[in-house]
């Protein structure tokens, strides 16, 4: 006989998948780029929202020919941390993201968060979403390199006990889809950041659900038992 | 002998196409519909953004389960035109609109401009991009159904003097190559409004850019002579 596999464990993205914020973190991009003269076509950050925020101010200034100074990145940085402050009190939580996450519980399933972002701005935000203390969170700042690393979803597994190869990662851009794979794990990509459908299946995606209402819908294809 | 087919003429969409101003119609719509209570996942109104005002907005409210009478929906469209203003001191031209403006006259080849926006709000961009009075420009207001109905293209190549079938018609938006097909012109895609390549080429783009200098660098394949 087989060994029978574990039940699934959900490890959640939290931007753009649980609380709809990528646009304001795309605005707060440009606005602290603005403050160092540098102009970037705004769809090119928006396509890079959810990579740690090093390699994408990395990416977006090599793309256009810039060059900041180590201490120049840590102010940018800094800077995009002071606008999105300003703009995320426009931030709500996703249709259906605290329903799922109480069906989740109701379920007995185990499910925790990893987030490429700062602890600093995602306190505010599990508390807005409701769920401060009720699962493991893991942030940019613990580990040492953010997605589309593996990482923070290999430590969200290990925090919720389990292999990385039996976690269903959701998320909403091609770098939560990426460093699942790379952690092993089954990336499931939500329409809610942004991104097209072709571009998460390009990243591999399993599955692809509007936002966390139709996810919820449709919990039985990812084989969790909804009628126990 | 066959009767030589006429130069290729140019018809370009506006926002997001020849500027970079479709994130901050996004926020002007998601701060509009705030002050009705209405909430709607930001990703849903961007894929509806190069649509004309009177349908994105009867799209996103039916989508969200909320009804405005005529009068509301005329506020709504006010505060969108109000949000926008403050917000679009920040536009800039995208990568190349004006090198490839200014090229087309070079070759001697006919371009115009066709906006689902308002002439109000279309005045100042146009001038900022430098283009003011160099070419026939048709707005929302000029026709009775802006995008994807295909009145805007249509009057486009009327007021180049063109047969829309000649037309190559430039936009960077799903509803921009429906318009397109609809007015039986050549649609071709830019990336620059944030939509997929996937996206653009579900709306039958013939080709796909980056941005205005990634077209204007390859204008020999869409048939322009560019060493004359």
């Amino acid at each position: 006989m087989f060994t029978p596999p574990p039940d699934p464990a959900f490890v959640f993205d939290l931007d753009g998948t649980l609380v709809d914020s990528v646009y304001q973190h795309v605005f707060a991009w440009q606005r602290a780029l603005e403050e160092f003269d540098i102009t970037i076509p705004i769809w090119r950050v928006h396509r890079r929202i959810g990579m740690g925020s090093d390699l994408l101010a990395a990416a977006v200034l090599r793309e256009s020919g810039h060059r900041l100074t180590d201490e120049e990145h840590e102010q940018l940085t800094q800077r995009h941390g002071h606008y999105y402050a300003q703009l995320s009190d426009s931030v709500q939580p996703l249709p259906g993201a605290r329903e799922l996450l109480d069906r989740l519980d109701e379920l007995g399933l185990a499910w925790g968060i990893a987030t490429s972002g700062a602890k600093k701005e995602t306190g505010p935000v599990l508390q807005m979403l409701g769920v401060d203390g009720r699962c493991p969170v893991v942030t940019g700042d613990d580990v040492p390199f953010a997605k589309p690393d593996p990482h923070l979803f290999l430590a969200g597994a290990e925090a919720l006990g389990v292999d990385p190869s039996v976690a269903i990662v959701v998320g909403d851009s091609t770098w939560d889809m990426l460093a699942a794979r790379r952690a092993r794990a089954v990336g499931v990509g939500l329409l809610t950041g942004g991104f097209a459908a072709s571009e998460l299946v390009e990243g591999h995606a399993f599955r692809i659900y509007a936002d966390p209402a139709d996810l919820l819908e449709h919990l039985d294809e990812l084989g969790v038992r909804v009628t126990n």
